[in-house]
């Protein structure tokens, strides 16, 4: 089993395909982007992979952004496959993309988790999460581009 | 007073010097970025400032990213003067965001917001933001860019 950095040049048909039946599982409902298509502008996102052999069994990724405050990272997108779970990968991907946040020197990394998610609130809070007292706040657009 | 989309062009020493001022309505305790470092990365930031005359009254921003699950916009940084609260300031700064993130043709438009924080609060879901049943976690880190 790898924990790998994804780069433009590793997306392939075949792990695209794996990519897309991966995130299904974290959310069935929703139009993915490709990969292709959030590697498009310059690095401003981090990818990471986890793959036992040619199979894709985890990732996760981070969305690099700077604003008054300071150098951010937002955690998006984080699945493990159901099948796979329990193994402490997603430990391993969080464990990847902080190395990532620490090289590009971030001031907070960010992510948010529905309060019911008890296994991944306490991989976060071991990884030195803290739980802010504020409220996240959504609105879905309908200009959304497919 | 003018709610205006700022580009990189705009940027003076006067507006870098009243911005600075002003954040620290919101923050004084942290180190902030330049406008300059904000939009140095191509155009994934949206700022927009109030102005009355030549004075910066208020501010906003949106980081615009993309990962599996949409288009993005993370609204950050805002802030309107202490003398100027109480006019609709807010408002029109974040009606020029989202008209930005429907141009941009984004999914969804997150913010955080102190609970405590009751008149934004109602702000936003006036303007169509959803509670979402997520805690927000931060890492603050120590490799921190100064």
């Amino acid at each position: 089993m790898t924990i790998e950095l994804l780069q433009p040049e590793d997306i392939t048909e075949q792990l695209q395909d794996q990519l897309t039946e991966l995130y299904q599982q974290l959310n069935s409902e929703i139009k993915q982007l490709s990969l292709k298509t959030i590697f498009e502008a310059p690095a401003t996102i981090d990818v990471v992979c986890c793959m036992e052999g040619d199979l894709l069994i985890g990732m996760a990724m981070m969305a690099n952004y700077k604003v008054v405050s300071g150098y951010k990272g937002m955690v998006e997108d984080v699945v493990v496959s159901e099948l796979h779970r329990g193994k402490g990968i997603g430990r391993k991907l969080m464990e990847k993309l902080l190395e990532q946040s620490e090289k590009r020197k971030l001031n907070d990394v960010l992510l948010f988790s529905g309060h019911h998610r008890t296994a991944a609130i306490s991989l976060y809070k071991s990884l030195g999460f803290n739980l802010k007292s504020s409220g996240l706040y959504v609105k879905k657009l309908n200009s959304a581009q497919t």
